[in-house]
């Protein structure tokens, strides 16, 4: 059968850049002017899928703007480990993948297992993890809660974590999570996962965008907002106590410093803002300083620490975890080496017993992250209970399969794959340099 | 006058790569097969050096073959905020480089202080440095040794380790350590600083090789060497064994795992090897586990504990600290973000009362860390007490103003700049892939 010795013979890179620091979307103490983009790949595979269309599995790095052209070279620098590669094996073993990039002792230098080669590395195993859902027919969240636990724990790398998480261990959690999937698979699709937003939030927002937006998030049916803080005190007070105005005294609010902070000094600011009864503080500090955020954790009390959209890595999370540092743990789908190294991050947390609230926003990362939490409910810790996903509304009109909200969840993916890709359109008008927003962009400045 | 106003005019890149693994230089457990290379970087100023060539500031990230190209586009990632600079105010103020390059909120999200961005900048801070020292005629361990210690406190970014290291603290550290600066400076200039050797100890060398080089360390003065372990606990046991019976039991053997082990298994295997008495081990486990390297030493004393050369910045070496987690902290030049992060991590060191022992070889990492061991001595710590730099015997060839070596000891350079100039000729050779080695290479492997 031909299908079944379908190779993949292209790996192809897109530099996509979204001029969203024009409207101050996503702006906060440390970032005042993104402009959301996405390094992006897509494995060419022989053959069709379910649909008709040539075989392909898509993925991508989430940055900030400039520098994408450095996170497109880093994943060009993978290719030689997916081409020629079978499509059957790859898809029934996306570990042997995440292996073969973390492995290579001479890109290995360049982290090891962080920064701009590991965002490649995760870039790539997603496109894999897609490519194998709709090989499968089946979404990710679904193709995961669906495998058998043996094989799970042979997509984990224990490699430094076995300390904390061995693989009998990983092996009894997914057992256990087994118990009752069915009926939560079932639970799922009818009301979907609970969702927060951030929308209202981001500093550069005025007083009024950020009430009205409170409002629509409450109407919405969103049980949680976030705000960002750490620029300036007697603003965050301002805005907090407008946010709180809009939304009532029961809603959770939480708040975000995106690092900004020095210990000492997260531990007084969270405490200037106790009357507003923040939810969690979020990156009150260094993503690396674990033992930093266990000295805020004790200084904040009851409010709870977050952290994890810059964590790189399962080691780090294994020691947030070890020294009690954080009470709410945020994967990111797009910032370690992919769905296989999340696995051992919920794995970890599922241990700890310590919840999973993912990062998303972004562009693009609200559709993959979705999955891993709703296989985190359907087949590893069964709950939702204190759990919710970050939900940002936009960028998602460039995705083939962007998420659906119902009453502030996210309702369950149904399409085959990873809702990784983006369309074709989108991608000829944001790439960048060359594509025809930035073209007439350029035109425009130069006053041609 | 117009030296005065001399400007940055151009920021130059070079990927240059030495085919290294085909001898196993540098082969360890972790690395089987390291071509050494480096992402190489001028800043092109107005104006004559002191000997009458363009000046001109140079700076590396060291990589180990493939993905220097991403290195390099990392670099090239950062030419914005350095070109058209005054090279006075630069000179004047290195840190505002730094600041900047580390500041830029968009590439930030690359890292954050951390892997191939982190490294970019370190390259072009160096870069910044070496101008310095050009323009002061001061090789650069005397710029900084004669330096105003508020001047040096304001060189510092003491974001995120303000908890343990405040600016007041640095301040009566470097007043301190001036008194007696110049007596110190004299003995250095007579007597260098002292090394150790790695050349005998790579993992791909045949017994024969490694008990020849041995004999040859402690012909030529050397104290101590370092083996590389890990890969296969017997083979560890022969060599060390021959190592032993080369060297007498006097003379120190120091162990190198190169990431290679999970903390349960790192204690064990160090056990292993107790009866050769090894002085330290390191890098036993990954470079982000901090609660895993404390865990190991509290499981090896007396053998002592070293790590550092991966370890991203100056947040995870102040954890290091905080946790007990090491006996010996081993900087590296090019892997934080340059020289300032440096003063800040040897600060740090100074604090705690760990010393401070650098990691080298590579391309030209000993001629870079070799300056900021000889400023810590001569203006900081006041000592050379169990401090070693590490030396490697290869690819000095390749730098105008190499390292000079005494009876086991660094002899300090006396060249203004930071030694990290390479020759024209080096770069005409080995670029990649156009360099004319890598052409010839290419043609013979194509049989042409």
């Amino acid at each position: 059968m031909s299908v079944a010795r379908a190779r993949i013979h292209a790996l192809d890179t897109y530099d996509i850049r979204f001029p969203t620091s024009r409207e101050h979307d996503g702006s906060d103490a440390m970032n005042p002017d993104p402009d959301y983009s996405a390094a992006y790949v897509v494995l060419r595979a022989d053959g069709l899928d379910a649909a008709g269309r040539p075989l392909a599995g898509h993925g991508f790095a989430f940055t900030i703007g400039r520098g994408n052209e450095v996170q497109v070279a880093a994943i060009e620098a993978l290719r030689a480990h997916v081409l020629g590669r079978d499509v059957d094996e790859l898809c029934a073993d996306p570990g042997s993948v995440s292996r073969a990039l973390i492995g290579d002792s001479q890109l290995r230098w360049l982290g090891p297992e962080k920064g701009v080669m590991q965002m490649a590395i995760g870039a790539v195993v997603n496109a894999v993890w897609d490519l194998a859902g709709k090989r499968a027919g089946k979404p990710v969240w679904q193709l995961l809660a669906d495998a058998e636990p043996e094989w799970l724990v042979g997509q984990i790398d224990f490699r430094y974590i076995a300390d904390a998480l061995t693989p009998d261990e990983a092996l009894a959690l997914l057992r256990a999570g087994r118990e009752g999937a069915a009926e939560r698979a079932a639970l799922l699709r009818e009301h979907g996962y609970p969702a927060y937003t951030t929308s209202p939030g981001w500093l550069g927002y005025s007083d009024e965008k950020l009430t009205r937006l409170a409002k629509q998030a409450v109407a919405d049916g969103f049980t949680q907002i976030k705000l960002k803080v750490g620029a300036d005190l007697s603003d965050d007070v301002r805005r907090f106590r407008a946010a709180r105005a809009a939304v009532g005294p029961d809603l959770r609010i939480a708040v975000d410093a995106n690092q900004r902070w020095n210990v000492p000094e997260a531990i007084e600011w969270v405490n200037a803002l106790s009357e507003f009864e923040p939810y969690w503080i979020e990156e009150p500090t260094s993503p690396d300083d674990i033992l930093g955020h266990a000295a805020v954790r004790r200084g904040v009390a009851p409010v709870k620490v977050a952290t994890g959209e810059h964590v790189q890595n399962r080691i780090v999370f294994k020691q947030l975890l070890q020294a009690g540092a954080i009470d709410i743990l945020q994967i990111d789908s797009a910032r370690v080496a992919g769905v296989n190294e999340n696995l051992a991050i919920l794995l970890l947390a599922a241990k700890f017993g310590v919840p999973v609230c993912p990062h998303a926003g972004g562009v693009g990362l609200c559709e993959l992250v979705q999955h891993l939490s709703m296989f985190d409910y359907v087949a590893l810790t069964g709950t939702t209970e204190d759990r919710v996903i970050e939900y940002v509304d936009h960028l998602h009109e460039h995705f083939v399969d962007p998420v659906r909200m119902g009453a502030g969840a996210y309702l369950a993916p149904e399409a085959p794959g990873f809702s990784a890709r983006m369309h074709d359109a989108s991608i000829a008008t944001y790439r960048y340099p060359d594509g025809t927003f930035w073209v007439e962009d350029l035109r425009q400045h130069e006053g041609v």
